[in-house]
């Protein structure tokens, strides 16, 4: 049977099939991570005269993805419970092929679990960019809503029910604030993933005996030079005999760099915050966006109207029902957020029951849980791009909507303005007139303006103040100014 | 690029890769279990006359998932928000290449939320029976252990330190009880997993037009016949137009007997039970299996030495650590248990946002969980039955373990036997005399035995009454018995 | 400071404070719990014979649980990790206050943790059987809603948008079906609560010693006696010098009868389905009533309006916003359903962290999550109970939301009826032609009816028939049937 | 009855009770934050002339916790869901007794949710005061045990199995880096708590009103002077007519000053970030105790015996094993570290789950949750501090445990310096050999010493050079300056 028939395409997993961050994230990219970090370090000790420089094309040539058999290593994997193991022994096999030094120019020093969690930050680093360039173009598609919007009346709901007036431009400006905070934060965590390098123990002893055997300063010379323009930053006896007290540790730096990864303070098999750091954040990226979708589900239903999703070939209609146009884009956003909390929750889990210096089944719970929140961040990051630029915004929905508490949304200012009226003297004597007016507007006995205006002597409240009461579009607040603290507070990110 | 390079072969789930479990519920397995529910539907349109019989075999041809690209349809799937709309499309195109009214005979009168729903049971059925078979083999190996060893004096632990004396054959039955207890439960849920059949609206409203709209008896009878012996079955008139109050539920009735799933009550496309219900034995297996796991990664610890792993090739090795021999399936086992919390609280979430006669995301995020709890719990039942059979037993070093506490490990006993003895007439008087010892014991001025024979008269406590109670071997309560309950109580389910 | 000043009154938990379960869940409760168990166990042992019948007085005097300091218990609960060294500290100084030798006739090998799981599952017991009866009435309320509402027509809803034509009387049901499921299940898990009496190990060792000691007869039976009625079932000889091998055993089940709990196979120490089977079926039941809170609380919304939640003195008002009223039983039941899986989520993770005869943390993670769970079920079975049986049903609303979609509602009907009327001999032709007329309709160019009729010719479809296909009314499919088949599975249950 | 019978005094959450955090948490603490967000923003009206200075006073009378019913309180709170609505009540009817316009001086322009968020957050940043204190205790203890025990060896164990030698100093540095990780940003967190300040939908529109009122100049300076020397920050004409753009958002800023809370961009009333980013912290503090806890409840094991909790009265002790000591400390942070995930996935479920402008439910599961982690890292934080600075380290039960590995805890070097030296001239022919004396030696055949002496001749490796080489001290890499790096890399920070 084709092994493939035992793999999964995203099938059960709308929410991110079809995504780059799926595909940035699949087992051949994380192989090539994998190889990525191996081929480095061999560059590395290469560049310092520790491997011989000509095995460095040997690696580079076996160091591809598609030379392997992922679905053999996925077996092979629970061996020793983890891939590195047998990918390892393939690549040694491939790369002796190309030269026969090349095998022992590989790996020194490091152990599985460096190379699985640096290729792990190495993964996630290829997959946030992208999503962090998707939130941006939905911060900025937001913030042009929120400006262009600053002026359309809508009501606010609370508890499900009317509350008061606001304006669609402030639902965008909260969106983008949402999601450019936890863009921005994505954004950060994304630059400081850090290598891991610490060798069985964490220790890096293996690599300190590496890094402290005499070099041949011309070997290293040579090698650097081989290896082309990047090694010429090289220090010539970095990590040298003349070194030995901090050899290992400016290897492992030397790698970050290459890599592209930060170089942390020390190694941290078993100290997991930068996993849950990235998850948490992945995690509040999936509520922003799922605060959205949870809007524009609800006002893009046929009672409320005040949205809807932009239309694309293909995308909403049901094959049953030919009137039916769904919101997939925000159906599969709110999928992916309700879908966070349990892996973050696994995550947080398998942190809190390390153990060890390297745990017994917690560190392995991470990996398929930090890629799915990946996925799921970078599929709601998509979809949300696309939503938030293509959204249809209907202000006369919106008015319609509001109209129907009509004067009473504004009774907080009815009550707040007009019970002093009515007070008789007796200070909040008048709140129960006006609840009572309120009653019988409820109660279909007068328009709220109508009774009002019979309640209030007209040299008290002009008619023309009484309108202006009124008017829901002059009670929205700070709402044209909270958009441009919102907006203006974020308009760098979201457009760098 | 090889639609393949974007899968995922199980490289990040070694808890589970390369298992049945994982297997049966790859895409193309659940591609499969859609198109089965496909065909049998018409099937039994066919036997019922309401599609032509030789529409049948047709649509048996094209039901074959290998004609299928997984791949293309995840990426298509998202245009609706699921799989089944574009697998329809495609299935219909083949369907007609045989025969060219073949694509309307398929589909009648279902929604797509019927064929994946059902899907995912029939998927979850095939996956459980093996499931449910390692829990059985796991139980078995677990029952003769708790046998052989209901004389293997071990110490028994709470909260990490030594309490009593216990044998290991009881904690072997403690670990068949929990194993026992989810299987037995899990077996039961796998007989009940329900097919969803309620159309567009979870009214049957299509249906119960298929259903009844006048049926040439003829043609039903011919069909009946030309399908088979299966349609033997089939009442001349049923669910024909004689028949318009029960038709459609007899049609699903019929269907869900050919599937093998039950038939429910009703359907339930947003009372999510059946789902909740199942991933929480899921779990259930996960828990009892965890509790092996992290009890054999405890005990197989070189300090204490008291189990090991069966050994196998390839397994357990460090390649940089010759010496080394993980307990990988225990590590492995681990992991799935530390996993299923996220996944179980991910479907309970799921279920309890359903809203509408279908859900607008929620639906969309059980299907990985329950795949994925499927998988875990699949691997964790595959290597606890190998971890079972296999478990290497050394009474030797339990006894070993037992002598750092000596005496002391029987002091609970010594507290009640002896206090009594020493109170001198005041009643309670003598515990604080038997504390004094055990401190003295503690502090290694005196072992307890020789403290307590200084302390109490010969004629009290003779020698032999004194050794007998310090024997941890006698003291061991009710070991023997609840060996006996809880193996006896399982054999039948465990063997069947 | 007063104590209470420390304490917890509900004050952030809306969604329960002030309930039944809330209250049978307090500290207080516990205490009285946990006395309850240890006061039926003295009695055990005096019917037996095993302490002086005399103490029992005594004991009971002393088992108040108002007679202890809640906080600082609580306080000095963390010495050792549980409350039961503290209270029984506390119990053995009151209970000899009344009686020299009831100190000691209280806890006799017994263990900290018998005593605390017993007393949880007593504690569950006491709170579930209320939440079971709110359920009922829930249910009952529900199957009069979904009969009476059988011909009062709605819109289904999926994905958000109209679907097809329903009817209320089946929302109704499926919200039944979910509640008496979960509800059914729970009074089933009710029923099995099981007692925990292992002794400090799990190997009832203390306990064996206690039962097999030499019993006076004579003594055993006066005891009996002396204890009442409900002694009178106590064999002679149970569990004495005669019965050594199932005594311990015995008395165990004693206890157990006593307590009204399940007698289990074996202690359950480290083995905690017990309590995740009950912690699942209590997520279960918020799933189900989260799922009535979330289509009430849209359907309550001012632009659908179908639904109201009964009106209440003080319920719902906003001080600020005189004319609202939010559905308040609604919020907090989702309230409840939202929190409900991250209790679960512990409590699996908890019994998956399971080791040795008694864990190391895990099981102190129980007691508050299964306590919040019990809380927030019944809570949500309270709210839920008075919002089935109030209930406001506006059928005008429902059919002037369905009349949004007019005709297109019906229009998988129309496609799969007309269709073959216009595939001029070409099977399938008439798709396209018919989803053209939808389009058209969509877009303002007529009314779906006459351009179906422009369409047909009158002698293939009459003028009667075309009105007839149109009626949302004629095609709700099964709805009655499927009333019938939920209302008449559970009206046993729900009446009981 | 008394309404403490019905309240919770932390007796079923061990981990917690008894401590600040505890207290700093409870329902009249949280009372008194309500209270303190009134009274401040009454002051803020009074500074700026909204409001008659004289009714200060009758408010700060008023806003004492202990004047409330909380049980009270929390009973009424669920007419509308929240506590803020009877609170206000009753705290209007208390002022006015003081003063007759001190009820309409409080609550302007605010609404529940104002309230209720911004006292959360003032009660989280009193709670986290004394938290990051107990973090910072324990990270200068840790610091000092790693610089201690850096030379210290140890075995480092991976899979439960020892790997390589290494360090104690650097096991108590690696717990270090991650408490002080954790500890640094809630730190950060804990100075960027926001004040909630929007009104009832988020517009500030009954504030803007309220600002934008005509102030009588003279009022608010006299006013300003009455309340004292905090209010002479105000600028005369802040927030008045003339300043029709920023009043609000500068009340506002004002009221944040006051409470200490920071001035955010904009309300958060549905985007929920601040609490998810708090809670991760929280729950990021339990994990890296949970890592602590963990490794200390493994190696105070009998079996392993390398650490011991400190003594102290009362602590630990089993009455019914007189021997036992528990180590209760490492169980109550691992207890505590368990229930992490579940409420950090319930406050990411919930804020995922927000819509509109107040959600209907979702907000009201953070409460209970976020209360719950500060608890539990409160409870966390306060035992790792004491755990931390009364470790009991044993060097030589560290040496003994490493002895039962041998010469074969450096396996990886003798394999990395010996094969070579055995490889014949074909390199990697010597791997297997050396693999073969691991083989022999694990055997049984031979001490490794004896084996690699004989195989290796003395010429190319020195009796001496083979001394070193299989000294466990002499490979631990870079123990000590890792020890270094991490010491002083949160020096400064666990100092402050």
């Amino acid at each position: 049977m084709n092994p493939a028939d035992h793999a999964d395409f995203g099938l059960l997993s709308p929410a991110s099939a079809g995504t780059a961050a799926s595909r940035l994230t699949s087992d051949y990219q994380f192989i090539q991570a994998m190889l990525d970090v191996e081929l480095e370090w061999t560059r590395v000790l290469a560049d310092t005269g520790r491997v011989p420089a000509d095995a460095v094309p040997a690696v580079e040539q076996a160091s591809r993805a598609d030379l392997y058999d992922a679905a053999a290593l996925a077996e092979r994997a629970q061996g020793g419970g983890n891939p590195v193991i047998p990918l390892l022994a393939d690549l040694r096999a491939e790369a002796k092929q190309h030269h026969p030094g090349a095998a022992s120019a590989i790996h020194k020093g490091a152990t599985s679990q460096d190379i699985l969690d640096s290729a792990l930050m190495l993964m996630a680093r290829r997959a946030l960019a992208g999503i962090v360039t998707d939130l941006k173009t939905a911060a900025a598609a937001l913030a042009r809503q929120a400006d262009q919007h600053r002026g359309t009346i809508t009501v606010a709901r609370t508890l499900t029910q009317h509350s008061l007036p606001s304006t669609f431009g402030l639902k965008a400006a909260n969106w983008l604030s949402g999601i450019a905070q936890a863009g921005t934060r994505l954004e950060q965590v994304a630059g400081e993933l850090p290598l891991q390098w610490g060798g069985a123990a964490g220790t890096m002893a293996a690599l300190t005996d590496l890094a402290g055997r005499p070099v041949n300063p011309t070997a290293a010379a040579d090698n650097a030079a081989a290896a082309g323009p990047t090694a010429g930053t090289a220090a010539p006896n970095d990590g040298g005999a003349a070194n030995d007290d901090g050899g290992a540790l400016a290897l492992a730096a030397r790698l970050a760099e290459r890599l592209g990864l930060a170089d942390p303070v020390a190694p941290w098999q078993t100290n997991r915050l930068p996993v849950t750091a990235l998850a948490a954040v992945l995690a509040d990226v999936l509520v922003a966006a799922g605060k959205v979708a949870n809007d524009v589900l609800l006002l893009s239903r046929p009672e409320l109207g005040e949205l809807a999703e932009p239309a694309a070939e293909g995308r909403g209609g049901s094959s049953a029902m030919p009137q039916k146009q769904n919101p997939v884009l925000s159906v599969l956003i709110r999928s992916a957020a309700l879908a966070g909390p349990g892996h973050l929750a696994q995550i947080q889990a398998a942190a809190a029951g390390a153990i060890d210096e390297r745990p017994d089944g917690s560190w392995h719970v991470e990996w398929q849980a930090l890629r799915q929140l990946l996925r799921l961040a970078g599929g709601a990051a998509a979809r949300l791009a696309e939503l938030a630029e293509g959204l249809v915004v209907r202000p006369e929905q919106m008015r319609r909507n509001l109209a129907i508490t009509g004067e009473l949304v504004v009774s907080e200012r009815i009550m707040a303005t007009v019970a002093p009226m009515l007070d008789g003297g007796s200070p909040g004597a008048g709140k129960a007139k006006v609840q009572n007016l309120v009653n019988q507007s409820l109660a279909n006995q007068g328009t709220l303006a109508q009774l009002l205006r019979d309640a209030v002597p007209v040299d008290v409240l002009s008619d023309e103040a009484l309108a202006e009461l009124l008017d829901p579009a002059g009670y929205i607040g700070q709402s044209s100014e909270l958009i441009d603290r919102i907006t203006s507070h974020y308009a760098e990110w979201s457009h760098s």
